[in-house]
């Protein structure tokens, strides 16, 4: 680590898609809260843009250049790629989702070589970055390839709440299918291995949750749960970890936000996503879990239609610094 | 109507299942709420079973026989069909399967003859009632068939949300061929009907959920939302009812709950049931509507595990019977 042991971890802020609501976000968090307890920050992004949109806002931020920001302090990494005339029209673009690589490619390296303790990811377009020739659906793909990571784990925190997801994007048809004890235990080893490093939780206790209404209530609604889940489950007890399941999914989560489980394992995205955001967008963040370096991003996506209007905001990417610092102090020991 | 118009409503309450949680809950409400501004009530169960549990629980209620309460008082149905002697051990039982039938029956006449403004029923418990030689999978489709209903919806209501399934107890990996055009429309035509008689919504505004992730994001996953759910949103559109989707439904449920929607229509059981009872179980109530009676039920069990030790807990009963009454008030017009 390039940061001294006692100061404040130093997390690297990629700007998104400039055209999204990513640098008004940064620009809001710069200027209107303080994050000196939780993080160093150093924003990986484009200085035309972020001037550009601080005057459009009337912001007030100063911005220093440099990638090693004092502690407690921000500091701006400018990778001067992207002019502030092509902010306009909102929508996806090629040099858009080019830039927005750039800014995850140079974070990641950051963060791989030791010079920043995390990295945040504000939003990108997923046509934008197709658009720039980039092969990967989104963030967690783009990742995993950039650390060399074969199994990436989303894992959602809302309060009181972390759920981790064994499928993600991929129609619902298809869940059934997609869903393996090979995948349960994969996931669930990477959560508990998580929760120990990144959430300070020793022995964590880890619910998995059932495919069918009432976990199949005994069989009368399909059968995932005997043929495949409780196996899992079972395999999983017996390598010495606190697991259970399948639980009914429809009582889980109420059960983990009453503290009954450190993190649920959820079988497929909506079943994941509903709960978590239920207390409202503004305390969702998306970790990624199973890569080489720590990686939190912001719940929502580019918002194009509010760009530029000053109404995006912030507090899904002071949830995602904050826990990213979290994660950071807590993989110290 | 048997009572009169200006009278709190006159509800039948069924005592369930005798060796689960109904006749305990039922007691604790009767003896430690004041719910005479909401309804009268009438108990249709057995006085044995009853004033069994009263004694065991230390619960003073003094139940007087009969049909017809003063207005805000309760009275008992006796059906005297369960003696206090079977209710050990508390697992399911034909005889006590067989009583709970009863019940239900008899509280569906007296709605039907007008002696009663609605019915609010205690859990029963599928194994006892197959046993019993009943046919039903559950109160829902006895409810059905003793008013003659073709098309029962169930209505799962709680804090700031109400939600409509279009489908129910079926295999996670048979939802997909299940949800047709034509049941989202008629699923949703019975939602807004409800909502205008019972709810005293006189615009209903409602939200059809997507199947897949995010609404399918325009076809990247799975494509029902194009090909059924859409096209019949649009046909209700047209018949001049405010309804909105596919909408992805991780935010279905939180802009309903920030009022954005009077109901959602669920596609299936856990995108409906983990919403519902993510605020917590005691403010869950089951409505059925697509009946020619007002019906609400609590939302758990029959808890055999922990029947007859006053653990349960009557918050969903109270809940219920607040519901209903303010449902048969709003159907008075």
């Amino acid at each position: 680590m390039s940061v001294a042991e006692d100061a404040a971890p130093c997390i690297a802020v990629t700007m998104g898609d400039p055209r999204g609501i990513g640098p008004e976000v940064i620009l809001k968090v710069l200027s209107g809260h303080d994050l000196a307890s939780d993080a160093s920050i150093v924003v990986v992004g484009a200085r035309e843009v972020l001037e550009h949109e601080a005057h459009a806002l009337g912001l007030d931020v100063d911005l220093p250049t440099g990638g090693s920001p004092a502690s407690g302090a921000f500091s701006l990494l400018d990778m001067g790629n992207f002019p502030a005339e092509r902010l306009t029209p909102r929508r996806p673009d090629a040099s858009a989702g080019r830039a927005s690589v750039e800014y995850i490619e140079h974070a990641v390296r950051m963060a791989l070589d030791g010079n920043v303790d995390a990295v945040v990811t504000a939003p990108i377009n997923k046509e934008a970055i197709a658009a720039a020739g980039s092969p990967f659906a989104g963030h967690t793909e783009m990742l995993a390839h950039l650390t060399g990571a074969s199994r990436p784990v989303m894992l959602m925190v809302s309060e009181g709440l972390r759920v981790a997801l064994v499928t993600t994007h991929m129609a619902l048809r298809d869940v059934p299918n997609a869903v393996t004890g090979r995948k349960i235990m994969a996931t669930t080893q990477i959560v508990a291995d998580g929760m120990r490093r990144f959430f300070a939780v020793e022995r964590p206790r880890i619910a998995v949750c059932g495919l069918n209404p009432h976990a199949s209530d005994g069989g009368r609604f399909g059968d995932e749960e005997q043929r495949i889940i409780a196996p899992a489950v079972a395999k999983l007890q017996r390598t010495g970890l606190d697991v259970v399941g399948p639980v009914p999914s429809d009582t889980a989560f109420l059960k983990a936000r009453q503290d009954a489980y450190d993190a649920v394992v959820a079988l497929y995205h909506d079943q994941a996503l509903i709960p978590v955001k239920m207390p409202g967008l503004g305390s969702v963040v998306n970790v990624t879990l199973g890569l080489r370096i720590i990686r939190t991003s912001v719940g929502h996506g580019t918002a194009y239609d509010i760009a530029g209007r000053g109404q995006a905001d912030e507090a899904s990417l002071v949830a995602a610094i904050r826990l990213a610092g979290r994660m950071a102090n807590a993989a110290r020991g």
